[in-house]
């Protein structure tokens, strides 16, 4: 049986934080939630939604006492976070993350904190487009997969208590080494959002490339939805997770030279039989 | 002016045919809509949900008498369509389409029809992962491009018939050749397909690749959407416009390299320059 959670502190109140503030404070996984983040605007927003019990843009004094402390912001600003808070923090507060590469994040958390057993790399695969405290969702986790990256020096107290965290938001947790995490999401996430991307600016290298856009019908703007998010945020996982993701993209490149070479040669028999296969890899046009 | 509709016959009473039926009952831009399918199911949904006046399976029957007839079926069913009914259909009836791809079906449809003059290409950008029937809806074509693509043959009172209807349906008109069309379509649509069905099935061909589609989250769904339509109506519009497509894969299959590059280099700057400028490409994510 694992402690219930005192405080939890939350450090970045965006989609993912939010989400969990307000579903921690609605379920009652914690007794308390402190938001933090570097804007007061989104903060008051977050106070404003009831996403947290209360907020600071003051990192040191937002983790104070804090039982559980959930750095949920980018990936590469983990590492200095947790840095730059290990003083302020609780002897036996766990660090926990939400980052989408977890090898070098957790790594670097677990040299960052003064124990590394109370270090516990967590990512929810749940997202949206939008951004902000104002996208926060008490349903964002519901069924969603929460993959949990122990390592050899995580204390089993620790993860339990993440585990619980993530089980109470209706998150599905499941175990997994970080480096098979990173190698899953490379193809999933990393090398797709590459793609998307590519695509993107596939176009807007083509002559009249911005004019070619105002056709694109939302075919396009679904593939290409995911290439809206930050360049740096992307940049930083990109290169944190660069040999799958390189790995996973130079998948696509040959298969889209396949295509070409389809294309190329009239082959319509080649041609379905490659769209046939995609195409059933795929989840159903009923299904999400 | 132009004269209105008396009767419009809609071949294939899918997405478009069968929004292109309920729009034009509704805002009266003909005195009857007949609808015309293989399937029996389908057509007695049209006649359920009030898209079409009447239908029937019988292709020769239902375009009998009409003063326009819309081939609303893939691409590669156009031409063969269009002889199986040019001699049952009204000597003056606009034979029109809605194909994706315009140069190789328009061509096919003039030398078809009895007067190639009364042959009129027609692309409305609009759609959905969303087929048959059911699927359509009242508002599909409102504020959507609709490119019309006359040729040297074309009579200009055929011509403005169907921008008269079009333009009825709230979508809104332009006229371009063919080619220019189709070189268009090929990078924001032809080539975005194949981009998707590649990603797809890179994800599918890695070890364990069905496993791993169990962790994909809301972005490669997105990614991946428009790559669960038919394989075979794809095969036959990316064939129908190769050239094009394979011009616009092989960009993106660049800067797919350039990406690779900066990731095995480590080259932080020259990755957030090139996700930068994608991005800028791309419609903001207030924006539909």
């Amino acid at each position: 049986v694992t402690a219930p959670i005192g405080r939890l502190a939350i450090v970045g109140v965006g989609l993912i934080g939010g989400s969990l503030g307000l579903v921690a404070r609605s379920r009652g996984l914690a007794g308390e939630v402190v938001g933090c983040g570097r804007g007061r605007a989104n903060l008051d927003a977050a106070l404003d939604l009831g996403l947290v019990d209360r907020a600071s843009t003051d990192v040191t004094e937002a983790v104070r006492g804090a039982d559980v402390v959930v750095l949920a912001v980018p990936a590469a600003s983990c590492a200095p976070l947790a840095a730059e808070i290990a003083r302020y923090a609780s002897p036996d507060a766990v660090l926990t993350d939400v980052a989408s590469v977890k090898l070098p994040v957790v790594t670097a958390l677990e040299a960052a904190w003064p124990d590394p057993g109370r270090v516990v790399g967590a990512h929810p695969i749940a997202g949206s487009h939008r951004t902000g405290a104002r996208a926060a969702s008490a349903t964002l986790f519901d069924g969603a997969r929460c993959i949990l990256t122990p390592t050899a020096a995580t204390a089993p107290a620790a993860l339990a208590r993440i585990e619980a965290l993530w089980r109470g938001t209706g998150a599905l947790t499941e175990r997994m080494d970080p480096a098979r995490h990173d190698d899953i999401l490379a193809w999933v996430s990393h090398a797709p959002h590459a793609v998307a991307y590519a695509l993107a600016e596939a176009v807007g290298r083509a002559e009249a490339g911005d004019a070619l856009l105002a056709y694109a019908g939302s075919g396009f703007l679904d593939t290409t939805r995911i290439a809206r998010g930050s360049p740096t945020l992307w940049r930083d996982v990109l290169l944190a997770n660069a040999t799958a993701t390189s790995t996973a993209l130079a998948a696509s490149r040959a298969v889209l030279a396949d295509l070409e070479h389809a294309l190329a040669t009239g082959d319509a028999e080649s041609l379905e039989r490659l769209l046939t296969a995609a195409r059933a890899r795929l989840p159903r046009n009923d299904e999400p």
